[in-house]
């Protein structure tokens, strides 16, 4: 990972110096580079001796932070990874700007390995991180989404970009379509996983968990399955109150976050949803079941439980 | 040029109805396609005959709407191509995102072309668009900005994805690497010209010529040519109107603009910003000069009458 990270500096330079800035802002706050170490481990485990890992790890956190970086824009988020962001430090100008500078280096980084599936899974990954994010806007604020709407928005923003970290492991190690499905399984289920304990988090009562604001998501009317799970398990009352909450944010009061976390509670909400996370937090595990046992094997299957089990 | 519009239409399509919606607003809308034109174009001049012309030509307009819908939610413009512009009608968040599906379904069909120098050209064009962009961003509203720096944006923002557009001609017609250089100097002395153009044309005196606001720029605070040579001849006290309207144009006043256009015709700004681009116009036509006469080059050649000579 040191390699990695020297590796993220060197490429995001510019003669533009408000580009390295603004990137080395949210990129030095650290976050937790699961992505990357997802790369590395991918490809150690099949493995691989060369140095195009170090470098499509860098391109898959590259992808990363334009993504973090349009998201806060989008989202009016304040505070990510414990910080300001960059679009209230700087503006959304200059935030959509360099989200644009990172995605397109991230391209030109992945043409370096000289290897047009690599090219294919990441271009596709990318594409449907950003249909997942149209997909979560669209269904934002609408009660009558439903949980398909939503598992389809977080297998498209998160897990496709797990499964492609992992899948370019197999890929540069020059590894049989099986194994290369694996680890893309694995990382597609261990996405999914990752998701579902993030949207949880969102209605953990302190806000220190994630570096982030809690309660980001119910200010913004955001669709995730906690909130699902209160609506459907919920009385008449209660779902006129997620309704409101949800469909209309603006017109939230200040006693509505802690009303809709006792409902949560009420119906064991959260407590579901990250049963769920297990689950495909399992079937992660499961996917690794073809190759060799050994310490890399064990790494990845305790990425699973740094994912299901952090933080609360 | 109808095989490429069928082309945009099949591949800006997607599940989640918001991405076609919006994107063929701005398509639909037409604007000059003047960037695919010169692929199929180039393509034509180097003899190719196969179909990755027109995949192409739709990658490069991809690019081009995509920076677009990204421009106009950092400009916060209201109008483009004669319409209201998409962040006007869907708000900014959906235009940031839909312009991240173009951008990155644009590098899924680079890889359809099998070809990585594709990738590479089309890489590096849209990082430095990127960088073009952050950059105009740092010099606005600076009067110190010098000459140097806005030649160094526009080639940047417009001349780089114009010689790309060409290149890419050259490299699937497997042409040396020669045509492929006359042609990328082609593209990059056309893009400086264009851009040229339409800086000058945005202090025209009216509104319809571009479909879009003139005036744009200037209430903006943008640093282009007419500005600059404007300021550089100007009189102390018509610097210090430069300062005061291009650093702080929030303070402008309805009468500025009258005043920003007198000066300018009293110096000759816009003029002079037409000779410069009718000198690069010129450094495109040279650029044809290794390849055989006939339609084809012909064709390329007034295409550089039609982005000087184009309004007023």
């Amino acid at each position: 990972m040191e390699a990695v990270n020297r590796e993220i500096i060197a490429r995001m330079a510019s003669d533009v110096s408000l580009i390295p800035e603004l990137a080395s802002h949210l990129i030095a706050a650290g976050g937790k580079r699961i992505r990357p170490l997802l790369t590395l481990g991918a490809a150690r485990l099949c493995g691989y001796q060369g140095s195009y890992d170090v470098l499509l790890a860098t391109c898959v956190e590259f992808i990363h932070t334009a993504t973090l970086l349009h998201d806060d824009v989008v989202d009016e988020s304040d505070r990510r990874r414990g910080n300001a962001t960059a679009n209230v430090l700087w503006g959304n100008q200059p935030s959509v700007l360099v989200g644009d500078f990172l995605f397109t280096r991230a391209f030109q980084l992945m043409v370096e390995t000289g290897s047009l599936e690599v090219l294919r899974i990441l271009a596709g990954a990318s594409s449907e991180i950003a249909e997942g994010e149209v997909l979560q806007l669209v269904i934002a604020n609408d009660m009558n989404s439903l949980e398909s709407d939503y598992l389809k928005v977080i297998k498209a923003k998160t897990a496709a970009l797990f499964a492609a970290a992992c899948r370019v492991g197999a890929v540069i190690a020059d590894r049989p379509m099986a194994e290369a499905q694996s680890l893309d399984d694995y990382g597609h289920n261990l996405g999914i996983a990752f998701q579902l304990v993030d949207d949880a988090l969102d209605y953990a009562s302190d806000g220190e968990t994630l570096g982030k604001n809690t309660g980001d998501d119910f200010r913004e009317g955001k669709i995730t399955l906690p909130v699902l799970l209160a609506y459907s398990k919920g009385s008449e009352a209660e779902r006129t109150f997620w309704r409101r909450v949800i469909e209309r944010p603006e017109e939230q009061t200040p006693e509505d976050w802690a009303q809709a976390l006792a409902y949560m509670e009420r119906h064991g909400a959260i407590q579901e949803t990250m049963a769920r996370a297990r689950l495909y937090g399992q079937k992660a595990r499961q996917a690794l079941a073809p190759f060799a046992t050994g310490a890399m094997r064990d790494a990845l299957a305790e990425a699973v439980d740094f994912a299901v089990e952090r933080a609360r």
